[in-house]
């Protein structure tokens, strides 16, 4: 595009919206990267604020006139490069738009600009009593409207869902600047295509959310009980696990790290509490019958050849949490990280730890992996040095990818598609699939400029 | 269509699937009504029964190269005309596809084919410890595939979801014969767009379901305690409902009878448990809470005005659940039904239940209604002679939708739109939308063979 073209984009941005756009390369430069170790080419053209729906609209319609991509940008904390922006791109960013701008009790609902972080929304409900469920591990500082393009998931879905089970209606904007109200502000409605659902994950490629309306659920009331334990290996910890899904347990938490994981953390902070262990699985049960189900989940843990420790007290569990937690700041420590994202059926989860040690070896690299256990969903870890993501780190990401369709699972159980992961959609949808899913991003998004080369390839 | 090409269609499916095709009028008849009061205009092509997905293939290409519709069906109990079937058409019976495939207590999921009836399975699972949650009035004679069609919901929605939270992936078969996977058999999974929710809902417009791999639960054990309350008013036993709500209670089910459904039950049964009543309020709490729950729900229904009964005795809990039950029966005992499904925002239904009063002077019609009070969706009900619904009736039903569409709500919280109300979707989803809706069906079914006059007019 000639750039006397672009200059007239941005006359024409900024009139829409007078002194919220900026277009100084160096403010610019954090939107061409986000936390998933990616960098785009260069800066983008500009970056706007809008302060309403109005605004989306009014940046839509310049965007679509002049066939501008569209970047919308939440906290920028995504792992998959789906909010990274480049030249001749225009950032939406939604820095502005952190309302809050309704709280039902007696709909158990809130309406949000989607700009508002989830720690912050969280915060506010708390004094109402009630909660937004999805916690991606970034939600202090990532922001709802982030987290529904992503369809965002966490520590706690397989007893509270994801997010696209939090999400009761959207607003969004078209590319061409048509505003949608998508689903509905009542618990159940049928009526038409589920385009809500279909928004949710769809990474900023057929619309922009510009308001959002979410069940909410009562805060969790009494005691919560939290239970660390040590493994000799991780067949064991995932036998544990497997046993307690099958007696009917769904814990709030449920997560895994392997044995890479835990000598990397004990060289980090100097201090090994389980020489020599395989596994530590970390778990905690909420509700009513808390204490029950942790005793039960320990003697479970216990004959599954675990060292456990079992805790009711605050300050104990948050040590118990903050190992767990420890993980990933000690592996940054080590250098660049790429955190992979597979998810396969809980009863495979053995089976693709014993994959990963066998690609490890294959590529000569440690991959360290923590696990949302009770849903299946592994991260295994690639740690290097620079900024770009060696070769042959690809090659075992995506043999790790394969290994994941292979056992019924997915690419991505939370973290997206994005840049990082395009090359191999195509594999996980089969050719129809894929075909179809482009012709609906057309529907959508006719001149293909929300996004593009996100999700699917640009020029494909 | 001239009849020597139909003919041809016939020949063609009776070669593909052998002893499978069903002509004869007789045997058709069933499929020309379903359980919303609508009867198509003739006897449909034929009836075919498939046993394989590789049946369904062949059949939809059939139907594609002579461009004949396919309308799938279930058990026909829709309440919205979504699965009759006329002249020139092809049933595509799911009557032998019932099988369960597969039930994973590890993967806390079942694989089953569409025809299986909901209660079959469930009596099933039972055995596993396990549970599929969604749980329509017709659930001993519906099917699970025609549940998912709908999305269906049913009295357990506020704690346990709607079908679209209980189902993880399908396999679909589209217009052309084309096999698609969509959704993931993991509990999280967010590659590429969630066609798997898009379908849930889609009344057989976008494609064929013919495999269904669904989210289970574990069985939810303890005691149950159940509670009954009579209120001298509707706008009493709301408040009760509405208070619970913002004290953070939720319960397994909670439903509402108005008065006008009181008398009617009264008169049909000679009984009347509390003369003059104008509100009945059925709950049940489960889980380990559960009688915690239910008497902090007792102590407000009293203080709402109600007079209340609470129990934990099986006998009992079955008395107070027969009541509600009983609503049903005594209306159809009556003349024809026409129940209606609008939902609206829970601090509305007192808004709404006045609005149905109005209506019921304007039109000279009794309009009792039920209701699922926990979510609010209401089934304000007609009661006529002979088998056409009055014009007078079907005005007053437009009223009630553009109430529900004024106050917040939705058109249809579980039946769907089918044929009784596509004349009324546009008002709900706004032009704009119904538009982007249609471009999506034709990209799933560009000759629009499938379930044609369903959700959309066809001729449109």
């Amino acid at each position: 595009m000639p750039l006397a073209q672009l200059a007239a984009v941005v006359e024409s941005l900024r009139s829409a919206l007078p002194g919220r756009v900026e277009t100084d390369p160096d403010s610019l430069a954090p939107y061409t990267s986000d936390r998933s170790g990616h960098r785009s080419s260069g800066s983008p053209l500009a970056a706007v604020y809008p302060r309403t729906i109005e605004d989306v609209q009014a940046v839509c319609r310049i965007a679509s006139a002049a066939q501008v991509p569209i970047v919308s940008r939440g906290a920028g904390t995504g792992l998959a490069g789906g909010a990274v922006a480049g030249p001749a791109e225009i950032v939406l960013s939604f820095r502005d738009m952190d309302r809050i701008l309704e709280i039902s009790e007696a709909n158990r609902l809130a309406v949000v600009q989607p700009g508002v972080l989830n720690g912050r929304l969280n915060a506010v409900l708390a004094d109402h009593g009630l909660w937004w469920p999805p916690d991606p591990a970034s939600k202090d500082i990532s922001t709802v409207g982030g987290n529904i393009a992503m369809n965002a998931g966490g520590l706690l879905c397989a007893k509270y869902g994801v997010t696209r089970e939090a999400v009761l209606a959207l607003k969004v904007v078209l590319a061409d600047g048509t505003l949608l109200s998508v689903g509905h502000r009542t618990v159940k409605g049928v009526t038409g295509y589920d385009l809500c659902a279909l928004m949710i994950g769809s990474e900023g490629t057929l619309g922009v959310i510009v308001e959002c309306t979410l069940k909410l659920q009562p805060v969790v009331v009494g005691e919560v009980a939290t239970l660390g334990a040590f493994f000799a290996t991780v067949d064991d910890a995932v036998a544990a696990v497997t046993e307690a899904t099958r007696r009917g347990h769904v814990a709030a938490i449920m997560e895994l790290m392997d044995g890479r994981t835990l000598d990397i953390v004990s060289s980090h902070t100097g201090h090994s509490p389980a020489p020599g262990a395989g596994a530590y699985l970390l778990a905690q049960c909420d509700g009513p019958a808390a204490l029950a189900a942790a005793a039960q989940l320990a003697a479970i843990a216990h004959d599954a050849g675990g060292t456990v420790e079992t805790t009711t007290d605050p300050e104990e569990s948050r040590r118990l949490l903050d190992f767990r937690r420890s993980a990933f700041p000690a592996l940054e420590a080590q250098g660049t990280m790429l955190v992979e994202d597979i998810a396969v059926p809980r009863d495979r989860m053995a089976e693709a730890f014993a994959a990963i040690r066998r690609i490890e070896e294959t590529y000569g690299v440690a991959i360290p992996t923590t696990c949302h256990a009770g849903d299946g969903n592994l991260h295994p870890t690639f740690v290097f040095t620079g900024d770009e993501v060696p070769e042959h780190v690809w090659q075992a990401a995506g043999e790790i990818f394969s290994t994941a369709l292979e056992l019924g699972g997915t690419l991505t159980g939370e973290h997206g598609i994005g840049l990082l992961k395009r090359r191999w959609l195509q594999d996980e949808l089969g050719e129809e699939q894929y075909d179809l899913q482009r012709r609906i991003k057309q529907v959508f998004d006719p001149q293909g400029i929300l996004n593009p080369g996100k999700v699917f390839p640009a020029a494909d």
